[in-house]
């Protein structure tokens, strides 16, 4: 847990941060914000590697065309995937933002929501970056007939902070919003993507009624943003619990002891 | 509401149902479930358009081509998308897909759970699709300074039953799960999008340990699709709350007295 070991404030040690950007305009709000928060990182003496996908037109597609020896036979994604990746035969695209996430201590991900998730540009990043064998599928040595997830995995140790330009109001992400509470709405990719490989999430940034920003509204968007990307490893992330240490029971449900009356998303929360 | 006035059962009515398929293999067991589908809801006089969106290699990306009139200037999604629908010039992918849908009295949307969503191709036909103007961002008369959404729209009268195939066991979409309690996690589809553009869903059908089933398994699968397909007509739908008859606050959280002690997404269910 590199960023466990930080030394003081004073002192602060530097970050490789992977930001992954998804919007298809260049002059975009977002854009904007996240040039503020790559120049905050790059002013305080961190790395910063960005995967911009609509710039580098980024292919969103899982098929047999990710693995380089497709075989021509029936295509399991997952078995196919593993096996590319063992032999170093997947596709140069997904190996390179690998081998980016490889060194990253934290990674930026940056997208307008769009029916309530990330632009398929991302998704496809998603899909096809994080692929058995790499990112999960592990067995667990300590815990015969689990595998390394939830909290546990090679990728563990690094951070995450999603970055959410929004359209509509504060209010209807909260906690009785229309739209569904933010984090909730979310659990896909905080927990069922980041946490699933092993990656903490702290609270993600949103910037709502991005479509109606003042001057004044953006230079506050924009310092909250810079705000947040610093202090990524000071941040205490979202308390997700860990599936191989007692939490939940064998057959993976929480345990009946552990916030009885709870159900739904909330009950995966040790805090 | 086509659906509710059905005559008896002796005398169903016909639905023409448009079934979108994303899955990379043709010989796939989420592809045969699909062929079962299609074959019990023709048997019985039903109309099927099928999108399968792989070997039609749907374009999954927003970007400014999507305006065939596209004028080169700062592209605001939502508002090019409107005057794209609004006036013609969408481009002709779109608009297909809007016309299947426009016949539709249901829709059946199938996948394989990725990362607890869709793949990137299937996002990219709702980012694409549900445009501002045909599907959302219309003013409702009623109700001076909200749109129509949330259980109301153009859209509404039809209905979605969306079929997953999952690797894990059932019992990790259970209430208490450690992959989330499979509606919540489906949220984003059911309530977000659907919902939002007024199609009512009835709860989804899931087949667990899809990469290890039996033939007897596969079987009972078949059936479960088969009887699902048929009785999307019959089947009570999920209960979402309106967004405009009395259910939210101005701020369009849910109001105070009505299950005052929930938060999170299980408030926006009225049952």
């Amino acid at each position: 847990m590199i960023l466990d070991h930080r030394q003081s404030s004073q002192e602060e040690k530097t970050m490789n941060v992977l930001w992954v950007f998804a919007h298809p305009e260049r002059s975009s709000l977002t854009a904007a914000l996240r040039d503020e928060g790559i120049a905050a990182l790059t002013e305080a003496g961190h790395e910063v590697m960005l995967s911009d996908l609509y710039a580098m037109k980024w292919n969103p597609i899982v098929d047999a065309d990710n693995f380089t020896e497709n075989s021509g036979e029936r295509l399991h994604v997952a078995e196919a995937s593993k096996r590319a990746y063992q032999s170093g035969t997947l596709s140069p695209d997904i190996r390179a933002e690998q081998e980016k996430l490889d060194r990253a201590d934290a990674v930026v991900f940056q997208f307008p929501l769009w029916w309530f998730g990330m632009p398929a540009i991302m998704k496809g990043w998603v899909d096809r970056v994080f692929v058995k064998g790499y990112a999960y599928g592990i067995p667990d040595p300590d815990h015969p007939g689990r595998t390394l997830r939830y909290g546990h995995r090679m990728l563990s140790g690094k951070r995450a902070l999603t970055v959410v330009t929004i359209g509509g109001p504060e209010s209807t992400y909260g906690p009785r919003g229309i739209n569904g509470q933010l984090d909730q709405v979310l659990f896909p990719l905080l927990h069922g993507t980041f946490w699933y490989v092993g990656i903490a999430s702290v609270p993600p940034v949103a910037v709502y009624r991005s479509d109606k920003l003042s001057d004044e509204q953006f230079q506050d968007a924009a310092r909250l943003v810079r705000e947040r990307v610093l202090s990524i490893a000071d941040t205490e992330t979202i308390p997700y619990r860990y599936q191989n240490y007692g939490d939940y029971t064998d057959d993976l449900t929480v345990r009946p002891d552990l916030v009885p009356d709870v159900t739904g998303l909330a009950a995966h929360y040790s805090a």
